[in-house]
């Protein structure tokens, strides 16, 4: 319940699939295109706005009958105020503890005792709740939902020990573990100015400072109708969601605009920038790299889909040619693989990782891969490679597309960043349009070390004078 | 005029000294006690407050018939709004435009025609102005600078030519200077969310977008009475200077409470950091490191003054350790120092520093610099060293002290971060009670990877292919 994700690229070792991380972060442009190469291959998605301003998307599945009912909030931890960082995440927790209607617990118990399954989780520019039930209950899912738009009731009674809950955590995922400790530092690192620097959880310092009045504003600021987008997949028809929705969500008192995003813009990079996390708990050293990109909303033409098609060609998966350089041929590293994070509303990043096989110390790896992605342009981009590339990412959207759970979130996320329902059908045509040329440009342009940050996670051998660890 | 000093820190070579760098932000701990070892031995400066809020600090000073007239708000870059960075300063240039009653320039050329001077600067933690004249203009003075406190008049007319102007300061300060972004780039890796990590001067792209609504909402928010300090040193009685100042700020109406500082505080770091700025404009290579400390306002009791002390032991000029070792002894290095900001209201900067003789390369020197600071504790902290280090420290202040406009410095600057007189008078005797025990455990606690930010400034040879100077 409350599953919080926390977005795990620079801990990540393997490309996130739908099983191991449905709800990561940057998971979304993985299966942000549902359909074949064709565009004529999806189902007829329609959308519409209610009169308050609520955006409504109907995606229709057949197959048994279901449904997915999930509500998206344009916000997310990048819109947390100065200083209250976590509050996104923690009013999502809050958001379970029951309104002036409905005690806490009923809803969820409403959902279990229909036989329905519920989940709502935080990223960095959105925040969604949904539950899957049988269709004949989509109208109770309606009604309980459009009732904590607005009805959410607090008290302290409640804040404080959520806030434990959420401190905790904090501790059991962050604090103790040095790979998350290392993500957050190089988030921090790539994102000098921009929130994407901030976990998406909170530093552990504000989230001890958050309390009831930051939870009310937050959600009396960012909870409304215009904010919000509904996305219900399954065996209903628009007309269905309309009429229903119209009769639930349709009473909500508008706010009469959408409210604000206010987020501070990302500095030109001019430094190549490098850390390490030493722990003795380290069994495992690994080694990361960001770039910053621009991201799916920022990118000029095109650039995102070179952007993703190259995290393709270079990491994705075995056959890819970060692993078939370093783990197959080399043998030098026991894992490598690269990712792009396309699905965001500001500048972005695209990671290169790299897991040593023993023996093998992070520089010496670092030097390989360095030298790898020097070659990569003359070498990588073979006609070949790039057309299995664009097979397999278009094929895991069409397997992604059989849930339909990830078909609502599809649809969610991107516009939820500010994506039409145009572009997700659209997007296996434009990944099967980039060129090699394309390939090489974004590569030349954005894989360059002012725009990097290189991590190390290091045992500690002595972590008492570990000066000298600075060479390292 | 209008003189703004970038904060240099990190490309800083020798540590400041008032003819080098007097306006130097992180200076002023360097000058903030300026009288001898006793306690007796400065001068007697009163202090009190105006009706309206406002308070003032008189220094008498009667070597000569002439006045520093310093008004002091406590508001800096650090307290620039998001989104905003670079409008405290902008707003520095813009306060020389005119108001209702006196026109552009009107202010500046009173100042020159009674043969006086003026300046004004921008720290993070502050904004200062001030003039020095014969003693009897001080009430003009005061009445320039009361009417400049509320009357600023900004039309788009004066607002969009000095935005030019700043970006221009940028551009000649920053843009072209890779010391310069070096420093930027290791000030924002050190501060991953508190503001000091923003530039004073602001980053390029937000200066851009500050105008005329921007520089008045600041305005209006901090330049009142209950946010300034007025410092007066010179040929005055107390007397004097209160009835001068009830005439002409004391008739400015107060908004009744001093506006907030809005600050992030920064996490806890985890992360050893590094970076590499690499241009080939580079014509002399040097290793920077930062340590996130305590400044003097958050430093538990005496630890402000024991990392005084050790940077001074470590790293004050050419009989301190760092450079007898590196310089003297091995010449492996050209110059070696330290320096720390402890003036400052949050947590600050403590830095080492080195620039290689010709032929050693930054990891060199590096492995030699960590391996000094290694053996610091046991070698560098000898009663002998303690005592020459106490000795320079104190009668640096003492030669400060001669001078009319640092004595005003130091109690403006110490009273905008929230010291106290008191806390300025004990200063001498606080670095003579620092103990050997105190400089280790302040360097044992603070000196670490985790807190630290390593830079490395080289010449590039081949900028359009440099993913290999990753490593460097």
């Amino acid at each position: 319940m409350h599953l919080f994700r926390k977005p795990k690229p620079a801990g990540l070792l393997r490309r996130p699939s739908r099983a191991e991380a449905p709800l990561l972060a940057h998971a979304g442009r993985l299966e942000a295109a549902p359909f074949g190469r064709s565009e004529a291959g999806g189902p007829e998605v329609s959308s519409f706005s209610l009169d308050n301003g609520l955006d409504v998307v109907v995606v229709p599945d057949h197959r048994a009958p279901v449904v997915t009912h999930m509500i998206w909030y344009r916000n997310g931890s990048a819109d947390d105020p100065l200083g209250q960082s976590g509050i996104a995440h923690f009013l999502e927790h809050l958001m379970f503890k029951g309104t002036e209607t409905h005690p806490v617990g009923a809803f969820s118990k409403a959902v279990s005792g229909l036989g329905g399954q519920e989940n709502a989780f935080t990223s960095y520019d959105y925040t969604a709740y949904f539950q899957r039930v049988a269709r004949d209950h989509l109208k109770t899912m309606m009604e309980f939902e459009a009732d904590r738009m607005t009805g959410l009731v607090l008290d302290d009674a409640v804040v404080a020990p959520e806030r434990d809950v959420v401190l905790e955590e904090r501790r059991m995922r962050v604090e103790t573990d040095p790979s998350a400790q290392l993500s957050e530092a190089m988030a921090a690192s790539l994102f000098v100015h921009h929130p994407y620097g901030i976990p998406i959880i909170g530093w552990m310092h504000e989230i001890e400072e958050l309390n009831r009045h930051h939870a009310l504003d937050y959600y009396k600021r960012f909870y409304t109708p215009e904010n919000a987008i509904l996305v219900v997949a399954g065996d209903v028809t628009p007309d269905e969601v309309r009429r229903l929705a119209d009769g639930t969500y349709g009473r909500v008192t508008p706010q009469g605009a959408r409210p604000k995003r206010i987020r501070a813009r990302e500095p030109e990079p001019k430094a190549l920038r490098r850390l390490s996390v030493a722990d003795p708990k380290v069994e495992q050293p690994t080694l990361q790299r960001l770039y910053l990109t621009p991201s799916c909303i920022t990118a000029r033409d095109g650039e995102c889909h070179a952007l993703e098609l190259l995290a393709e060609v270079l990491g994705g998966g075995a056959t890819s040619y970060l692993y078939r350089k370093l783990v197959l041929e080399t043998g030098i590293a026991v894992n490598a693989g690269a990712w792009y994070m396309g699905s965001a509303i500001d500048d972005t990043r695209f990671s290169v990782y790299a897991v040593p096989a023993e023996g093998v110390s992070l520089e010496t790896l670092e030097a390989a891969v360095d030298k790898v992605l020097r070659r990569a342009p003359a070498e990588a981009l073979e006609p070949e490679a790039i057309e299995r590339a664009k097979t397999r990412l278009v094929a895991e959207t069409v397997y992604s597309s059989d849930s339909q759970s990830s078909l609502a979130r599809i649809y969610g996320s991107a516009l939820a960043i500010g994506e039409t329902i145009e572009e997700v059908r659209r997007w296996p045509v434009d990944i099967e349009g980039v060129t090699k040329e394309r390939l090489a440009a974004v590569a030349e342009r954005y894989l360059v070390p002012a725009r990097s940050v290189t991590g190390y996670l290091v045992k500690s051998r002595d972590p008492d004078a570990p000066v000298s660890v600075a060479a390292a």
